[in-house]
């Protein structure tokens, strides 16, 4: 391996960001428009500065810090997001962004001239946050978020307005057109991310090649029933829509696990009852039923049998299911080139190949229409992430460092 | 039969009474201290006064309309409520109040003079109602309402103290241990109220005896997983509270249809999922399971059988259950002496006897510690209550009004 990356030094980076955030209970406070995602930014800048880096704020407030190459090159970046759910881990986007920070670190240390410029981008929002809208920066560059969306949208708990934490942040969306970057304006994108599951620590080995990042399929799915008195509506004359959800709940459970995949899963996270008292036989019962796969096939297998199910339920019931699809996001591949790179070097790192489907999104999704993109993954001990019990090792943390910093060398010798 | 109530008289007085709250769907909204409310025992009060009734009205603002007897002896009572839940029906409480009015008038046009005082009563606040405290009138008169509760009571809506809405009613909560009555104040109290259940109608029958009011027992039940990213923990690895909870509302469901029996009945109306987020597997769901028996055998057999399922849930899906006992109210018996009475004379009204079990809680239940009880049920017609499609044919109320004016003749002849 041609250079290796500073252990110690990632150790004490990673405690440093998380010091911006840290809580009692030893995880992590860091949403956007909070003084902590401020002081972050601040602290970034401050690092990417300090290795002769120009840092830029664009209107959503990415940041994005960058060493000049050697030729009039689009660059090469690395990047992820600092931002983190309430009492979320250390490691989740922060992680990404200072690997890519040590990347050109080492690259300064050693004094390499490369062909292409070398860029960190950092990320505004990807988490779900108190103003609902996630993966903010990578859309916002991609082209994916309106005006009206943004201009519109405030703090859900102290009514802040998301213009004004854009602004505290240090971008404007009133330029939010600026952002937009096109295609070829960069040669790659590489996102490092914690997996996230616990493939790899099932496996035993710390790092992966990410093919394709899972689609998302939701439905909003309203069985009607009809609401009765719990106590005089005997049970042969019910159309109770509680009871025949739940025969939805499990029916949709099950036909996830008998795929045995762990790239198939299904979740029913929200559900809600009307009028959800005591007394009542439940009239209504709304849900969103949601699918991930990474492949058209699965998915559009998976509904059908939904389809089967749910109209069965529906004769044997006496209740009427509705279905309104409210997101299907299909899953997106990441570019074989860039993966050949990583995956070679990942074989030099520890010995074995691993490629992963990515079952959860991220800003790598939204930059693939724009540049060559690819992901890697490290080793999340027991597969735990936005929680406070969430952890990577060092050493993994290293390796995945040496496999960006040799990936990053390659690409610039045969990217343009 | 000795004497007949007139039917158009009945059917006049439903639709009078109903006007005061009537919406545009044709249900009554006359809930505890809205302004139809008082509008309506102002019209009341005036019905009874035109008979010659002393009407007075209690610290809760029960209103009580006696004629004189004959006799120094406690009252024969008859009564209901005159409040209805939000587009609730016409009759429900509020027919038998004026079945009760209508056998005074009886009473009073064939100039009999009876040995006990005849008395109607007309309970405050029977239904669940926005201050969150249902059988009000029936649990003050039988020492049930602590003056704490009272006082601190509020309209979850518009915030009016409920001891302000009892004030404007014609009571004083201040006085509230002068409203209770002690054991042998009264004669008997007859409760004649809708079936709110389709057994009468099924059966093609007006009238039912009523033999026991159900109990009712509620369990908090509250199902622990572990929340997790709904995409990347595969189906294997997930301890999803709300399959876990389906599984147990299936298993209430099930248990509850397998007594096949109407006066077995269980429900889960209210549920609650945390987080309840599409992209999170529920890490808690708490609902509340209610199982109404007519007796304790059931019951306890039901609660056997529950335990058992949850056990073998818990074991099977690594959550843990947590139960908790919110109510445990033993069903009640209604006297005999004065079923038989009833009995009778519903034989000589249709031909035939019928008796049920009540499965919805009533006024009458509390009255049970203080007096001879006992209750009518008229037939619903397809069942409905609490809606605006409740209905009771006037022949059918009539009918009830023949069976009350001759019990209570019956009953003034033998009972002290």
């Amino acid at each position: 391996m041609a250079f290796l990356v500073n252990k110690e030094r990632m150790e004490n980076d990673i405690e440093a960001l998380a010091q911006f955030g840290l809580n009692e209970k030893g995880g992590v406070d860091r949403s956007i428009g909070s003084e902590m995602d401020l002081k972050a930014r601040e602290w970034l800048c401050r690092q990417c500065e300090s290795f002769g880096a120009e840092v830029k704020v664009d209107a959503i407030a990415n940041v994005f810090a960058t060493i000049e190459g050697r030729e009039q090159l689009p660059p090469l970046v690395i990047g992820s997001h600092h931002d983190a759910v309430p009492n979320g881990g250390k490691y989740d986007g922060a992680m990404g962004i200072l690997l890519g920070i040590e990347v050109m670190r080492k690259i300064k240390e050693n004094n390499i001239k490369l062909r292409h410029p070398y860029r960190v981008l950092m990320f505004t929002a990807e988490e779900p946050n108190p103003f609902g809208i996630s993966t903010m920066g990578s859309r916002a560059v991609t082209g994916k978020l309106s005006y009206e969306l943004l201009n519109n949208a405030y703090h859900c708990e102290n009514g802040m307005k998301l213009s004004d934490a854009i602004l505290a942040a240090g971008g404007n969306i009133e330029k939010l057109a600026d952002s937009q970057i096109k295609q070829g304006e960069m040669s790659a994108f590489i996102e490092c991310h914690i997996e996230q599951s616990s493939n790899l620590d099932d496996m035993k080995l710390p790092l992966a090649v990410v093919s394709t990042v899972t689609g998302i399929y939701r439905e909003i799915i309203t069985v009607k029933g009809e609401a009765n008195h719990a106590g005089t509506t005997p049970m042969t004359k019910r159309k109770d829509a509680l009871t025949a959800a739940s025969e939805c709940i499990l029916a949709i459970e099950k036909t996830a696990r008998e795929y045995k995949k762990s790239d198939v899963v299904a979740t029913v996270g929200k559900l809600d009852v009307t009028p959800n008292a005591a007394n009542i036989i439940p009239d209504m019962v709304s849900f969103i039923m949601e699918i991930r796969t990474s492949g058209q096939t699965e998915k559009n297998d998976f509904i059908s049998k939904m389809t089967k199910c749910f109209n069965e339920i529906e004769i044997k019931r006496n209740v009427q299911i509705g279905r309104k699809i409210n997101l299907n996001q299909a899953e997106v591949t990441m570019d074989v080139d860039v993966q050949d790179v990583l995956r070679r070097n990942v074989i030099a790192e520890q010995g074995k190949e691993v490629t992963l489907v990515s079952m959860a999104g991220h800003d790598a999704v939204h930059m693939t229409g724009k540049t060559k993109t690819a992901m890697l993954f490290v080793r999340s001990i027991n597969g735990k992430s936005h929680c406070n019990e969430e952890y990577t090792r060092s050493e993994d943390i290293a390796s995945a460092g040496n496999v960006l910093l040799n990936t990053i060398l390659e690409l610039d010798k045969v990217l343009d």
